[in-house]
């Protein structure tokens, strides 16, 4: 049976990778997709592992082929989750991870599939301003650019499914991976999972 | 803001008592609804905790006060829920928590608010058939009318929105707190306890 794509989104700087760093080491049988970005390696970051750090050339080559399930420009650079992994881990049964932006959320929405929306927001935008700013890796402009796109990406809140807003990391790290466990035993996938007509044999048993 | 009522039902002797006891420890903010019944006490159970154990004249007078959000007779006995109980929780925006037979589930969501509705069913008929048998409540006719019960019950399993197959209680367990964890954090309830406004103010802040 198909695996479960988990796209978690939300502005810059509110937390997301960490939450994700952590959820990952709690919750089995789930994988996170790399994505492809053209802009510079952050200090601390390891290509393959926290992005595939690529030239601007290279990635609009796989534009041009198709390589990505969604690709948008960020903050003047690209970003791009990579079609094949994505697909490949789902029908071998495994659940993906995408931490992706607003807007490439908003394109995997329309091309549908059995997925899950998250959206991560700051507990207000001094506290979102101040963990930027902590963070130091935004010069005056980008910070307040990055501000003025927090604003706008909050708006897309309706459109997901859960909400989780990040005060606390230990609790969001809890909330995200009971969304992910929940969402497995949601009776449809649950049926799935166990093959349905099993459950209306006279007196046999149906767990695999 | 509201609670959320969480209704968790399925076959006796599936281990839901176990399960919703160990939940009632881990979560928060959550309150266990004690059901009315008219059977005997079973040894070990408390009155007041696990039911309040009442007489079948009390308990026909409480029907027709309408005191009951539901009321069923199962297995030859009555059982209902307190209505007072469950809507000054609900009001308080405490989240309450049914254990109710599957009629009784059926009852609630017809007259629908704002509830999550969870099924607890068993790895297999065999496997039900030997709790029942070890937990040495009932005589063998009582444990034929069981699992015939059982297998109708099953059948309304796709009306549910959650299904856990109780094969090892600690998991049973993790699934039904992220089960109340993650509905908590569904957009619509979250924004409701937050104040959706908040979000649209101009660099506002908006936890309360």
């Amino acid at each position: 049976m198909k695996g479960v794509l988990y796209v978690v989104s939300g502005p810059s700087g509110v937390g997301k990778t960490s939450i994700i760093e952590l959820t990952l080491k709690k919750v089995k049988n789930i994988v996170f997709s790399v994505s492809c970005t053209t802009r510079p390696k952050r200090p601390g970051e390891i290509d393959g592992k926290d992005y595939f750090f690529v030239s601007e050339p290279s990635f609009m080559k796989m534009v041009e082929n198709g390589e990505f399930l969604e690709w948008a420009v960020v903050h003047s650079y690209y970003y791009g989750t990579l079609k094949k992994f994505v697909e490949e881990q789902l029908e071998n049964g495994k659940n993906v991870l995408l931490d992706i932006d607003v807007q490439g959320a908003m394109t995997v929405m329309k091309k549908a599939g059995d997925a899950v929306y998250i959206f991560i927001a700051p507990p207000s935008f001094e506290e979102l301003k101040q963990r930027l700013v902590k963070r130091g890796t935004e010069d005056k402009t980008n910070l307040e650019r990055r501000l003025e796109d927090a604003k706008r990406e909050l708006s897309f809140i309706p459109q997901f499914e859960y909400l989780i807003v990040n005060e606390n990391l230990q609790e969001s790290v809890d909330q995200l991976c009971s969304i992910i466990v929940a969402e497995q035993v949601r009776v449809k996938r649950a049926l799935d999972r166990l093959g349905m007509h099993k459950f209306f044999e006279n007196g046999g048993g149906y767990v695999e």
